[in-house]
């Protein structure tokens, strides 16, 4: 019971010194995601109440179900990104989306698939989610500049930019650019030296977003005249809470009614994509805030899954932990996940009495807060590293990086693991094979060593490295015997062991014998249930010179004192 | 020259004693090779003249780029069925597959890029192979029995066999079965020991196909009343040899122009799959009849491609290696590729005089000799094979054979290969770690070998691996160092790397510390590059003992006299 609901192993030791704490730090986490709840719908293409909606169920199903105190389970830049277009026929797609998101990743969790995402390697992950992050902010570049634009993806959100770059409105521009250098200059304010405003200058950078809509919010409200305001905003918020209800199993665009099933199948791969990116982004995260404990994959998963699901209920986009608020807890000092409480309770609060308020937000502002957390989602010290460690490796990070910029988020990252599996299979087809010749009681014997698993794809290379070598020796100095070694533990399949069989024929065609030298019973086993005549390839000993004499290969009138005895 | 030109390096020594052995043979596999280019035109779908359009060119082209002097190049049961589904438009869609098929080819021969064949295990080749004659066979079902259909699939056959059974034409069927198990007894014939006439019984064995369709002709041209013929028939074939001209970049169905370009995206995956099945069919006839030399399988690939592209130009459909014909110009004890010229002559014969008796070829005589070719196609011997020697290759086979049969030959091999590679990912996310644990000094050591290369795919595996085995030990018998060893020869990635790095960190939590010990200079460069301290995770060295003396984790005060010393 405490495996599936940790909730049962901490509350019951809660004492009042924590709720501090997390009162503390959920607050400051909530301050912050607010203004991303609103930024990120905008990144969605969907109203800014459904950034709301989406903000507050992951953190109460998170203090049930999960196993990290600091995670902070939300929507998230990349989540809506991915999402975005869907939406455009109407937000039931984000909303069914997130709940069919959560039943696939409670489903991977429950039968343990979460390993799934070890196939996505750290070179892909990064090109991921660099081009994620370029995407983003290059969607933001126009309203940064109160340019109007109607699409998020990378190449027409900077064509449109040059294009239209003689509407830019001084305002909007002004606004958006202070914005983000402050956000910018803030984020550094917590690593001065203050002495004793140390804590004030904290709470004040971890806080720097909500400040930046407070002042956006105040400037716009100050500033207007009449009722035509000096930037442009993001709209009406429709006030109060969500109903609780079931996810939109149809909907209705431009009065057609679209089946369950259409539904699924225009959301297509992204119902793969987004389950697996939002598994991997929990997971890192939970990883990165472990310190060393280890992290229960399946029960993130579950917690993920579930807080999805619910999200289903409540009008949510699909929602994963978030790396920036999941930073914030930590470093406001969190000790249980009760602090999501907090967090979720200023959301619903603000969804209730705020929305009248969130009307003057500029939507420069909102650009500034996402282009600022962008910047920072580029990991620039993991490209070095790829680069510094093994230049081969950047080829799966371009070729995601392209894939992602000018083909599509969820192709790019198919093609990037595509593009890495390749090694994989290239080094399945190419084990290290160690072919040797010694002259053992006047015979020539080829000593062939496998260093890998033998598998179906390294069948015919393993063959044909051996007949090379046999028929490209001199005359008169033709190999008698090969001695085919493979490693303890390993096995083979049957394509491997059809292809040994076709290389002991064709060998006995050079009048050159095959041995499987002191094989295991498992690689044996698969040799000698193939063929009657298996058990003759098979031998087991000490001394190579002992199997020349068994074999009867050594010429007997010919003395020799060579040995050659060998483990 | 000679590499490319096989030609010339055994045409200079060729003598008369050659000239009768390869006369005979390549009349021999002509008179196998002209009824089957007429049966397979039928399963493709194609006019019977396609067939023997198809027939001589591929014998020709190899002559001169051919190494095996026992491969027959031409139309195909498997690449017949594959083409089927596109002919429906128009003939065109064979004849230009059957270029860019050699196109495609000939670049991957040049491109070294055959190997790709080796990723299609034995148990995929055997599944699809089975798939195919069972699809070709039910295909030809209704034909036997002279009962009208459209479809050549699995289950359209079979369904249109049940449901219009009462359509069944006494004749037809009579004719059908009657041939089709004597062939199959004539198929047994050469191997009666019959003593002086062996050669003759081994000859009518071997032209049997040929002596079918005679006795058939013979049968429907006197049995004919008035104008009504006693069986069904394939139909006129025209006469004449085809026109030596482009191939068709665009085809006009229905009166619409078709332009090449929808012509490609209407072939799609076959462009493909049928290279690849026409590789992996020759190369596989190519090596089965080696006898122990190897094969140059990229020349095989340029002679295939040749053919194919030249056989556009004749209005030719794709064409392979037929392992058929192949083992009766074997057996019929042909000396060299020239044997290929009287097959190909013999074809145009045919062509230019005998189309108007072509007529009377009875659809149900060419049935029963498709079907009597497909049911020793069918690796009876290879399935029992895979399921003694190791079950879980049955798997793919398996898969490979439902999809083909259910779904299209084209994805169901994609499903196979995909299925069967799933192993060689899963086997690169387990790899062989053994962990130990030794007292070395007073010091618990966790001793770690990786027995297999490491990749990204694993590289989480190996952390998880570590972590739960220090983290797993008793209170008081602490692991206070991790010795990774790893294989020699072979590299990490950055992915392995970075994870070593933050296992680090993790284990240090734990006050364990880690060391890669005596790692190649290949691996060890990708840590070192990694990290400024990354020079002190790596130690080289013979003893442990000495390790932990220079790492200072022995506690001085206790005096040990346990030796560890290992190589």
């Amino acid at each position: 019971m405490k495996n599936v609901f940790p909730v049962l192993a901490w509350l019951p030791k809660y004492n009042s010194k924590f709720l501090m704490s997390d009162f503390v730090a959920g607050l400051t986490v909530g301050l912050t995601a607010i203004p991303q709840a609103i930024a990120y719908a905008t990144v969605a293409g969907l109203l800014p109440q459904y950034g709301l909606y989406s903000a507050f169920m992951g953190c109460f199903v998170y203090i049930i179900f999960g196993t990290c105190k600091d995670i902070t389970v939300g929507p998230t830049a990349i989540t809506a990104l991915m999402v975005q277009s869907h939406v455009s026929g109407s937000p039931d797609y984000a909303v069914l989306c997130c709940f069919l998101s959560g039943c696939i990743i409670l489903c991977l969790g429950l039968l343990n698939l979460g390993v799934l995402v070890r196939f996505i390697s750290i070179p892909v992950t990064t090109g991921f989610t660099m081009a994620a992050a370029i995407t983003i902010a290059s969607g933001q570049i126009n309203n940064l500049f109160g340019i109007r634009s109607t699409s998020n993806e990378f190449i027409a959100s900077w064509y449109n930019f040059f294009t239209h770059f003689n509407e830019t409105r001084t305002n909007d521009a002004a606004l958006g650019i202070t914005t983000l250098i402050i956000l910018l200059m803030m984020r550094k304010v917590k690593d001065l030296k203050c002495g004793r405003y140390k804590m004030f200058t904290k709470y004040i950078s971890l806080s720097r977003n909500a400040l930046a809509v407070l002042v956006g919010i105040l400037l716009c409200y100050l500033l207007r005249n009449d009722d035509r305001l000096p930037f442009k905003v993001s709209g009406e918020i429709s006030p109060g809470l969500p109903a609780f209800e079931w996810p939109p199993f149809s909907t209705t665009v431009n009065g057609t009614i679209i089946p369950f099933k259409t539904m699924v199948s225009n959301l297509g791969a992204s119902l793969i994509s987004i389950p697996l990116i939002s598994i991997l982004e929990s997971v890192a995260i939970a990883k990165a805030f472990s310190k060393g404990r280890l992290v229960d994959a399946t029960q993130e998963m579950i917690a993920l899954g579930v807080s999805n699901i619910m999200g289903g209920f409540v009008s949510s986009m699909p929602i994963t932990g978030s790396f920036t608020r999941t930073a914030i807890n930590n470093s406001s000092g969190v000790k249980t996940p009760l602090g999501g409480a907090v967090t979720g309770t200023l959301v619903l609060m603000a969804l209730a009495f705020l929305t009248k308020t969130f009307y003057y937000i500029p939507k420069a502002t909102l650009a500034a807060i996402i282009i600022g957390a962008m910047i920072f989602m580029v990991e620039y010290d993991r490209v070095a590293e790829i680069w510094r460690s093994k230049k081969i490796d950047f080829i799966p990070f371009l070729v995601t990086v392209l894939a992602c910029l000018f083909w599509s988020l969820e192709y790019g990252i198919v093609a990037g693991i595509l593009a890495n599996m390749t090694f994989i299979l290239y080094k399945s087809a190419r084990p290290i094979i160690i072919i040797s010749k010694e002259e053992i009681n006047c015979v020539q014997v080829g000593i062939v060593e496998v260093m890998e698993t033998l598998c179906y794809s390294s069948a015919e290379y393993l063959k044909y490295q051996i007949m090379h070598f046999t028929s490209s020796q001199a005359e008169g100095n033709e190999i008698k015997l090969i001695i085919l070694k493979i490693q303890d533990n390993s096995s083979i399949d049957s394509s491997v062991a059809l292809n040994i069989l076709s290389l002991e024929k064709d060998l006995s065609m050079l009048e050159c014998r095959l041995i499987c030298w002191n094989w295991n019973v498992c690689a044996a086993g698969v040799i000698y249930r193939l063929h009657s005549k298996g058990n003759q390839l098979l031998k087991y000993g000490k001394s190579y010179i002992k199997l020349i004499d068994d074999l009867k290969l050594s010429p007997s009138f010919i003395t020799c004192d060579i040995e050659g005895s060998l483990n």
